[in-house]
């Protein structure tokens, strides 16, 4: 280990964060993220035939759950978790017990920022959580709490406190994350722009959140980050971070929590299929056009003070308003719900903690 | 002129562009702006003592008002225009007949990029201006129509045509924009962080305008850039770009237009004195408290579809919430109704130019 200690940095929220990862092979991405996430604790989600053995580099310590685990461990709610899709992770957001979260694809590497220095990018995703959001009023110099800036001439010092951050949203140099259509139109596009800024996406203002580099408190907002039905059995995916994302945020704009976007950046080493991909998102790509309105109008009742209260809220709406799109919505719907009780389960408030642990046959 | 032919860059919209520069000095800071700004039509608002010959390098094309001039051509309607502020700028606006403004402090000089290289600011905020906004949905690549970007994964597609762009806010490296509670506490600040980045503003979110770095089109929104009533016989400075930006901002959203920050960077040379600018700012600074939450929640009627009519009908609300938080208000609502007749006088729809062009004793 003393090889390590040089370049390791203090690990920031050591006992405070897990790292959660899919995958469907061995994780040797985590050899480049040795110096950054050893002192860390993995929980991987294993996706697909869950008799393959995954290997794990040496010296991390890590939880791994397959397919098996996830049925023995949910039973029949192990209904809402994806099967054959990235969107599975979430299960490790419900069985952690952390109060954040980082998740990463393991097709994701280090990132150089543009001096040639390796960017810690969870420290980043730390720094962001850690710090307040603005989400009500825009700051043209970018992310006022960092070092070397502040709030501008003509920001309401009343705003000037902020509110808590929940989500930190992280960039991706290389392969950007486009749609099917946008790979096959420009194959050869690459994200080669260093964006030296982290900004809170404003109260009222959906966007496309992608999984491949995220963090989030998990206290503050985890029941909302269920990454939907997607893959197996399902009529789409790839939309399930975009899915977490827009009801994440509904429920963040209403109870008053910041999402920040920006830096980090991580390094996206590879594309995927654009025709796999296509085949994946075609109706997603046009239910899209009927699931933005809908959130963007989307209203929760003061009275829902919980996450847990505004998803269940929000899972009716998607049943009432969304299962005229199609049928799958109703489903969707159901499986917010099923989400909302296996979370609770796994996650019991004080009190009733010794008969939730008996559910969960651990 | 030969000596320039080699770095002048294409003047980009050259004869559709006015650049609109206010000062009380002489106005050697173009120099270092010629091979930028020297192709294009100089509109110089000079502020303060009108016997004052205010001296402009050789070889720049202008026009100069200074107060007599003002006060000639606008008659008794010269009571909008503000005295010892540079809110007096927008008379330059005004006077235009051109269809695009950019305006810059004279205390404003060219930055560098990070590799080094001149930043040729008037060129960026026209690429801004020309190219469209994306105020419904925010991209985390940010401008999605800047060369090696493009929309995100979850983009709706019926949303990537986007919208025309009204405004261009550029930002400053060196001296950032603070007011002065915040100079006085961090008097040593400067801005050193270059964010290569252009940003649309989303739709319902307020943000702080500084009118230092700007560029607009004025067929779209000219007539809400009324910087309001400052300086000289005023409770008031330093809010006329505030102003303007919060009024502009609100009739934009109503419109569909949209209103980018971000690049270009001009390098803002010497911060003002603190507390002269706390003299001035005072007011505003608890004013403002009640200012934001009016514009949040501002809502024009639907049969407002013209600049004027959005301005006028903005007065009017002005006029009832806000004159109850000071006699100011109502005088300022006025003057939004001044200055908008003022430019209809100035600018004739067409049909009625001959009249109008009889009223302006030019």
């Amino acid at each position: 280990m003393a090889q390590y200690s040089k370049v390791a940095p203090t690990p920031l929220l050591k006992d405070e964060l897990d790292i959660v990862i899919p995958t469907i092979r061995n994780l040797d991405f985590l050899e480049m993220w040795r110096p950054f996430f050893q002192q860390y604790h993995l929980i991987i989600v294993q996706d697909g035939d869950p008799s393959k053995v995954i290997k794990v580099p040496e010296g991390f310590d890590y939880e791994l759950y397959n397919r098996n685990d996830i049925n023995r461990i949910l039973g029949p709610k192990a209904s809402c978790i994806s099967f054959k899709d990235s969107a599975c992770r979430c299960f490790g957001y419900m069985v952690s017990k952390k109060k954040y979260i980082f998740t990463i694809d393991d097709d994701c590497f280090v990132a150089k920022d543009p001096s040639g220095k390796d960017i810690n990018a969870l420290e980043q995703h730390i720094k962001n959580l850690l710090s307040p959001s603005t989400p009500f009023f825009f700051n043209t110099l970018y992310d006022p709490y960092r070092e070397g800036a502040d709030f501008v001439r003509g920001y309401p010092f009343s705003l000037r406190e902020g509110v808590p951050t929940a989500v930190s949203h992280g960039l991706w140099l290389n392969i950007p994350d486009y749609d099917a259509p946008t790979q096959l139109v420009k194959p050869r596009e690459r994200n080669t722009r260093f964006v030296d800024a982290v900004l809170t996406i404003p109260k009222g203002t959906l966007f496309p959140m992608c999984g491949m580099n995220l963090a989030f408190d998990r206290e503050l907002i985890g029941p909302a980050m269920y990454f939907g039905l997607m893959g197996d059995g399902q009529p789409i995916g790839r939309y399930d971070d975009m899915w977490a994302g827009w009801c994440m945020k509904v429920i963040c704009d209403h109870l008053g929590l910041g999402v920040k976007t920006g830096l980090p950046y991580i390094w996206h080493s590879k594309a995927s299929n654009p025709f796999v991909n296509l085949k994946k998102e075609y109706k997603g790509i046009y239910w899209q056009e009927e699931l933005i309105p809908f959130f963007q109008s989307a209203t929760l009742p003061k009275d829902c003070t919980t996450v847990q209260g505004c998803y269940l809220e929000l899972s009716k709406q998607v049943k009432a308003k969304l299962g005229k799109v199609d049928e799958y919505f109703v489903k969707l719907a159901d499986a917010m719900v099923t989400w909302v009780e296996a979370w609770d389960e796994l996650n019991p408030v004080e009190g009733k903690a010794v008969e939730a642990n008996k559910v969960v046959a651990k």
